[in-house]
């Protein structure tokens, strides 16, 4: 909760490993977000970042220790 | 869960460690998916994705992260 | 504690998954930092480091591994 | 056990050390085969992948990720 | 402790969480000390190292697998 | 023990850190070796190898992270 700024992450506890999987999506994106906040550049950005299958893989490649984290946080929704 | 979509990762349970193997692929395939949703763009990319050496290995780094989180999941299949 | 150095790391212990994350960010920074202690040199590197789709999503890469060690760090936030 | 498959990795148990970290290789080619299932490409990618440094030291990166899943289902071979 | 040579690592435990970040900052350098232990070539490789901002991240991305596992040396330092 | 072959990881314990950070280079070395059996391609890379920054710290890069297996396998040296 730091001032001034909304709550996004509330909790790392899911209700299913897709739901986990989606979370981990958007922990990667806000690592991007936090890295680089001026949504301008980020723009700037996209059209090599859309197209390029080097980053395209480099990004998606954030996501697996995301889910890591993420499903060990739900005791890997064994349940 | 999400609403409107298909449930495609129900539980990171598998019968074996080479099911484990597979659904990690998976999982590595679905990022690439979440990260670049358009199909269009995704074929576009194919030939330099399918021919490049570097993105080759690239893109197979993803899956050992996803498949040491499965096997967490399942206890390594050691039973 | 080194000496003649601020204490900037007391604990990985913090209240929410969010603060944690941004210890993370915290964290990846200070690696830089260390990594290249000179200010003019890294202002230098900026331009680059700011445009660069490949460094930007490179630079978020260091923040999920730092991310997960402090969600261990606090047992997941679990509660 | 995927139908009309070979069982290639029926566990991740191996009597030592040594033997898990040749079943890690062997997990690494297979995701690199899982990845780019065409033969042909293979070949056709085969002496760039051999005599490139930088996708050596690449390939080889994905080895250790795998070895450290195989190394915790062996409970680290302690003994 | 090999033989004829100094022992720089005698313990991964420290006392506080940032002094375990400055352990893993040595072990990130030690890694690439043994790796090319010329100090001749290191130095004359320095320029580059210095300058370049997808190296000083790839150089700052090795400190925190460190400092996970330096972490989970120290039980996270939770008191 | 793959008949025919030296062994050469009977163990994954070691007496001390250092030790085990020793091994973890070896263990990286090793990797290269099977992803490059043949000595003569080795050497004709070695000259990029020794002297291109990002390779070498790509090549550090494996290291920690089989320092963090071998630590975990020695219950981190706590003694």
């Amino acid at each position: 909760m730091t001032d001034g700024q909304d709550t996004w992450l509330p909790s790392l506890v899911t209700p299913t490993p897709q739901a986990g999987f989606e979370l981990a999506i958007k922990l990667a994106r806000m690592g991007v977000k936090y890295t680089q906040p001026s949504d301008a550049v980020r723009k700037e950005l996209r059209p090599a970042y859309d197209r390029d299958a080097e980053a395209l893989i480099a990004s998606s490649h954030v996501i697996p220790v995301h889910f890591q984290t993420i499903a060990a946080a739900n005791s890997w929704w064994r349940g």
